[in-house]
């Protein structure tokens, strides 16, 4: 089973096709795609399309721009991409439940898209606010019940302290594991602390062999998932 | 000297060229606007290209995404608009400094665009995290000294609290505060407790009569100020 979910973000002058050229070596080795800001704004709702329809056979299909607003924007940024094959949305847990996360709940599971919020981030200045206020955001999570939750491999224990917190509450979420190759942790180092998907982009997308960068971290993953 | 910055949300089927006509109508009176994901997403750069062109001639086209991400991807995000005539930039104070604002405002300082960090939020979910770290992201502004910060209006005692810490410490930020109108504050009610803007969206642009709308709301701020 494929633990690597492709973060398709655009650098340079790339292109769209050329995008999809890479996503299409890769293919084979990834549980999904994650699409963010910088696509959309490059090739608009027509390219984040394309690669919707290239990765809807994987199980992740992840819109991740990073969600932190009023209920009402939220709803408005996600409608468009109902029905259009993506399956799960990244929103922030700090933003808190009442007029923001609650409604936003209600409005994606009536349309089946799942919800995936960002516990920890991978960058220093995450220590600065988030991760004083870890239990307030354990707590948004546990009354939400989502999905997922994003936190970073650079921070492998807060991926087992979530992890162990949520289970003794019988909350059981997918762990997306951000931070591997670029910004630091190496692949692998996730999953051994206990998360589901390593995302990974840059070290995949722009290495000059897609294929064998890929292979080698899914090799890596089945081997470690193998003596769990 | 106007107070009102219009949120171009788009809501419904509306056209672009709709929403074109409607800031037409009510230009005169605002300070800039505010262009957020919803609009981006349903007519894409082209899109947003028309509104800051409309636009380039007031004071503040401000991009509003809410950016809370790393530093190369927020980055990446607003590289598309540097040059276009948008001037200001919206991100979540709360994600910190290394690796995140840090970098980013180095970046958008480079290219003139001016940073406004949002401090609290207009949603009652904004109580369960974001109000119990209050010093902490006051504490990112200091150290970051951005242009501006987002306060809403529908908490104005943050309004106070967070100018007279600012000003205690020489750090001089305009205060721009959404929550007009539909969200429950009276139009005024900001500047009363010492904002410099007001964020108004729905209830002028779906107002039945926007140009009334926006002169009635302008008309109270100019008797507000006066009073000053």
């Amino acid at each position: 089973m494929a633990r690597i979910i492709l973060a398709v973000d655009p650098y340079g002058d790339i292109g769209i096709d050329e995008i999809i050229a890479r996503i299409n070596m890769v293919k084979e080795y990834i549980a999904g795609v994650k699409i963010g800001l910088p696509l959309l704004i490059r090739f608009g709702l027509p390219g984040v399309k394309k690669i919707i329809d290239l990765a809807r056979d994987t199980e992740h299909v992840i819109l991740d721009f990073k969600l932190a607003d009023i209920a009402p924007v939220m709803i408005s940024t996600i409608e468009p991409f109902v029905g259009t094959g993506a399956n799960e949305v990244i929103a922030h847990a700090f933003i808190g439940l009442d007029g923001a996360l609650k409604e936003f709940k209600e409005y994606i599971d009536s349309y089946g898209l799942k919800l995936i919020l960002v516990v920890s981030m991978s960058h220093p200045g995450s220590t600065d606010i988030m991760e004083h206020v870890l239990d307030k955001i354990i707590n948004v999570v546990e009354k939400l019940e989502p999905y997922g939750i994003v936190v970073p491999a650079t921070r492998p224990h807060i991926i087992q302290n979530v992890k162990k917190k949520l289970l003794s509450k019988n909350i059981d979420v997918k762990i997306y594991s951000p931070g591997i190759g670029v910004q630091g942790a190496k692949p692998g180092s996730a999953l051994k602390a206990g998360a589901d998907y390593e995302i990974i982009g840059r070290s995949i997308l722009y290495s000059p062999n897609p294929l064998e960068a890929a292979s080698l971290i899914a090799r890596i993953h089945d081997e470690l998932v193998r003596r769990r």
